[in-house]
């Protein structure tokens, strides 16, 4: 038997990689809001840099209490929606149920394990550039690798056929061994990016051509770096310059965050900002330019545009 | 005899307080780049919210070496002007004229000092709303005291009548025993609010308006106020909410480097930012998020906009 997957928030993200399972073969069971009428009808469509693919006809529920209970539920929601999370999951959970999440920042885990003690959570860093380009419509651009992480799953063995899944379905994944060390190494490279992106409206690559800008990047990196180490987490200060090596290289790129703040959506500030800043503030560490970053980003959130 | 003035800059800044001093009868000459014309032949119109006035007639000039020798001379070009300060300076100097830097930031004084030995220097604050509104049309919207102090003037008893001339002309005027802490003084308001207006895309009230915004001006004052004291200049904490409740009373306002930004007039990024950076880091005090705004406020003055 093999495992049945729920996707929650079948979007750039979601609507990728629950698609690739889907293709794979895999029994995936699909939540969607605003697009359900029409997946329903006419299944998702993904162009991807691997080769395109349809899915004609995916299980698709407009509501969590329509879906049946899941061995595996991947969290695809922006965090920003995280306070729905225990109404959307209890639904699906069975004793065992493992609880992924798809998402950026630190403490998501905690946060879901205080308001749904019942559910095993396993986290998540997806490294892909993905959007939606319509209704069940998913670009896949570029990436896709998945770093996963247990934070209180009781079988891995469960987690190690969630990687096999995934490789099969072309995906590289990989189980980490410490989650806390992946959600703080994907940090260095999205703090920075992600709020400078959005403060000085601009993408990775023009940040990188400019002396000042790239070396703000690389400051606000080393902090981050600094930051992990004082929790514990033994992230090298040699990481700066290789994201920066790595970013130099890829397309120029505008970043989530900045994608959420053109949208009018809203963005993650809490847990890509905030929660490591007073994680490194509680462990005697401060992080003043992620700090001046989590603010100039609030304020200009909450300012119309 | 009184105080013959020469006015380099004949902007926002030369044209008030300059048209002042010459509507109380002192000698002024006033040199011009592209208002020259229209002055020489229509003079100096001053509104402002002490009084309108008008000068038909001042003396004008479209080049220094046309100029007079002058027994003080204000400069009010920007400090992005200040490399062609010796050249200008050269033909109104002669032995113990006084130049007077009505200029925002640090190290002004010093920079001349070196590249013209042969000049006495004084610098001064002016705490002024005011702008160009067209060629030889100045408007003064409110404020206007002077804050003046020696760097290296050998006989103060000149910069007394400078006062002199000041308060006789309208203008409340201060000889400020300490010209270091009158521009650590000054700092601790432009660093937070010129370069967070120019980031930030607004003003002084939105920024006050909104908690982290307001949070961020009080930090950025704080770590102003401790780099000052680093370096031996006694600024009071205290002075930072005393700062903020000042602005709070003032008409919304964007600050002269906004404006800079906004006409796409290069900004007073050197010495607003770079060398009180610089001047506290000789003392060993770091000013992480001062630093930031220099480097965002860099990366953006340089991308097209």
């Amino acid at each position: 038997m093999g495992i049945r997957y729920g996707v929650i928030g079948t979007g750039a993200l979601g609507g990728y990689y629950g698609g690739v399972l889907a293709r794979a073969g895999r029994e995936v069971h699909f939540l969607l809001r605003g697009d359900y009428e029409y997946v329903r009808e006419n299944g998702l469509r993904i162009d991807s840099v691997s080769g395109d693919f349809r899915l004609p006809k995916v299980n698709a529920y407009a509501a969590a209490d329509a879906m049946p209970v899941c061995d595996v539920i991947l969290v695809c929601v922006k965090t920003t929606e995280n306070g729905r999370l225990p109404d959307l999951l209890r639904p699906l959970l069975r004793s065992g149920s493992i609880v992924l999440l798809l998402q950026n920042g630190l403490g998501v885990e905690e946060d879901l394990a205080a308001r749904l003690p019942e559910a095993e959570i396993a986290g998540g860093l997806a490294f892909i550039c993905s959007q939606k380009n319509g209704p069940g419509h998913i670009r896949h651009l570029d990436y896709g690798k998945l770093d996963i992480g247990s934070y209180n799953v009781k079988k891995s063995a469960v987690l190690n056929s969630v990687i096999d899944d995934f490789r099969a379905a072309g995906v590289p994944a990989e189980l980490s061994e410490d989650l806390l060390f992946a959600r703080w190494r994907k940090l260095v490279w999205n703090v920075p990016f992600n709020g400078l992106a959005v403060v000085m409206n601009t993408t990775t690559d023009r940040l990188l051509a400019h002396d000042s800008a790239r070396l703000l990047v690389r400051e606000i990196m080393l902090e981050v770096i600094y930051g992990a180490n004082r929790c514990g987490v033994g992230l090298k200060e040699s990481l700066a310059q290789k994201m920066i090596d790595v970013t130099f290289e890829m397309i120029p790129y505008a970043p989530s965050m900045k994608l959420d703040y053109d949208n009018r959506r809203p963005m993650e500030i809490e847990y890509i900002y905030s929660r490591p800043i007073e994680t490194a503030a509680r462990a005697g560490f401060a992080m003043p330019k992620t700090e001046m970053l989590e603010n100039q980003l609030r304020f200009i959130g909450n300012e119309t545009h």
